[in-house]
């Protein structure tokens, strides 16, 4: 039977018609200088988004190849740094500092529980060589937001210390004002908030951050910041920028700008209200303790197996949810309300996800969910 | 006025409208059975590509991210390596292995000149503990083609050592026979001769090359060729893949093998001879002494600067050809055959180039060059 698909995953999220048919056009030759003035303007909305004035670079990578230039590019050999461990992806960051044989010391988080910021400020202040401090924005893994803000009050004190935070399932989707909250290194990806196939990654640099890209004695080639910046003054790559997926930024960067931080920010907000609305409503808990904006966690009902629950969602319906990461498959399903998502979807896939359920053998009443979904937008949907 | 845009540089190359309009679907998740499933008749795609049975893995980066993926990952701390340096990319595996601190020995080549192998047989008969010989199949800066098979002959017979070959401007352009030529490792990128976007880098590695890469110990991340390995079994990669290039890589694949290699070869072959005979006609010399398939390179008239035609052709006329890079700029001028090019792209460009040559000062006849392409696609073109 023919199945309309719908993407509600924490990325890749949908891509807006409009954008998919800019990265449909020819290319242009990335040392034209069409397209030097195409990415003098996106090097603008990127600035905008990230709500900074640092440098922001760009990369044809997923978000990860992003992550390893960041250590790659701003510590040096034998390094102390710090780690904030909740999630997948805060061990991804320990991973990558290890392989490049940095002295690593994690925070290790019980998964779904955010990082205390004061322990972060007690480690540095008995450990002062500590260079870096690596945390998320939100850990995908476990939908769980950190408290840069605050992380970023406690490093800015300390001279020699730069805050490194992954923001690939963040940017685009709440506030990460990379400025005003002292975030020297700021990475991101294009699959998730921005609206965007994957292929792209970003990198916010604070002058203090690019004084320890300036003394960092690891090996690089392909992410040198140094020499990415040198390309941005011409608005360049270092290396062939792809094309099409810059195209389509500059779409996206537009549509954000037109719309307004706030107003975007504030979409994603009622998104995940209205969902963690239908998940108690549908008797379900829900598994982050520091909830993102980005994605909502569903523990699975006892007896139920999560994986059943996004693999029937899938199958029957056309609907991708994504399920758990590592220690949490089975255990919880994730349904994503980030970029280019409006009421209308969370109403399907909270509808479909009850059908699911049912069928799994949970008691819930059809379409209390969805109830629940459409009361907080009735309430709070504001306009333009 | 309206301007026409023709892109005839040496990347990123034309992209077929039918592949542009498959780039613009609406996106599959990059953990899903569907993705597996094109994911799948990608690699078989690409083993054909590649005339190979190794694993040809797939990057979401510009060829430069292969490059340093397979210095990084198939040598260790001290290595003495062998680098033919005739140009750029020459230039640039240098440099890689550089900044992975390696024991780099060079083979520096006149600009234009194609390396003798002998001269690779003798080093490697006075120097067995080189580990790896770095070399491009073809050298887009210059226009030459180095004898990789030759050098694949030489190099088989060394137990401890490897052949790494650059075939991003080579591959799906000319004949590159990765197995029967025993090429170790080659690496590609998607916007030459596979007429994509830029944004996907590829790499074979045969099963001597795994040794290498199993007993590598230099630092490493994003570039994993061992972690990508137990990923492609699941027809996946290990990080989030670009899906919109991947769903291009598809159709690009579909056109060649339904064309075939065979032709595929001629026809840029046919274009490269057309467009030498234009060279001659417009009383040009070109540069390479073994020239490639996928490009013409010609030398600027006396009293011309190369750079002058480049800007005209483009500025005036709306088609993008390419000039020389580092000490070759200005001295020399870039016409691309690889990829979605036919008869008709090379005559309207060597049209344009008559038309700024003769701006310039240069004394050709009007239609000369046009004619000589005429000449040769008239006797030599071929149905299918």
């Amino acid at each position: 039977m023919m199945k309309k698909r719908y993407l509600m995953a924490p990325g890749p999220t949908p891509v807006p018609p409009n954008v998919r048919l800019a990265m449909a056009e020819p290319l242009i030759h990335h040392r034209s200088p069409q397209f030097s003035s195409v990415f003098a303007e996106v090097q603008n909305g990127l600035q905008y988004l990230f709500q900074t004035q640092n440098e922001v670079l760009t990369f044809a990578a997923s978000g990860t190849g992003a992550m390893d230039g960041a250590v790659s590019n701003l510590l040096s050999v034998g390094d102390k740094v710090l780690v904030v461990r909740g999630g997948k992806f805060g061990e991804r960051w320990a991973e990558i500092c290890e392989a490049y044989g940095l002295n690593v010391e994690n925070i290790d988080l019980t998964w779904g529980e955010a990082v205390d910021p004061d322990a972060i400020a007690e480690k540095l202040s008995t450990k002062p060589d500590i260079r870096a401090i690596f945390v998320q924005a939100h850990e995908t893994s476990t939908g769980v937001k950190h408290d840069v803000k605050k992380i970023g009050q406690i490093v800015k004190d300390f001279e020699d210390t730069i805050l490194i935070v992954d923001a690939i399932s963040a940017l685009g989707v709440f506030d990460v004002k990379t400025d005003d909250w002292h975030l020297d290194v700021v990475v991101s990806g294009s699959q998730k908030g921005l609206m965007l196939p994957p292929g792209l990654a970003f990198v916010s640099i604070s002058p203090k951050a690019w004084e320890f890209a300036d003394r960092s004695d690891l090996p690089k080639y392909y992410f040198n910041f140094l020499k990415e910046r040198k390309s941005l003054v011409k608005n360049q790559t270092a290396f062939t920028s792809p094309v099409s997926l810059v195209m389509g930024l500059r779409e996206v960067l537009k549509m954000i700008k037109a719309e307004g931080l706030d107003f975007y920010f504030f979409r994603h907000r009622l998104l995940a209200k209205a969902t963690r609305a239908a998940a108690k409503a549908m008797g379900l808990d829900t598994f982050a303790k520091v909830p993102s904006e980005g994605v909502t966690v569903f523990r699975a009902p006892d007896g139920i197996d999560a994986q059943e629950v996004v693999r029937i969602v899938r199958e029957k319906y056309g609907i991708t949810i994504a399920g758990g990461q590592a220690r949490l498959k089975g255990k919880i399903f994730r349904i994503a309300h980030m970029g280019y998502i409006g009421p209308f979807d969370i109403i399907l896939t909270v509808s479909a996800v009850e059908m699911a359920l049912k069928e799994l053998g949970h008691a819930l009443e059809l379409g209390a969910g969805v109830k629940a979904v459409q009361e907080v937008v009735l309430k709070e949907w504001k306009e333009l």
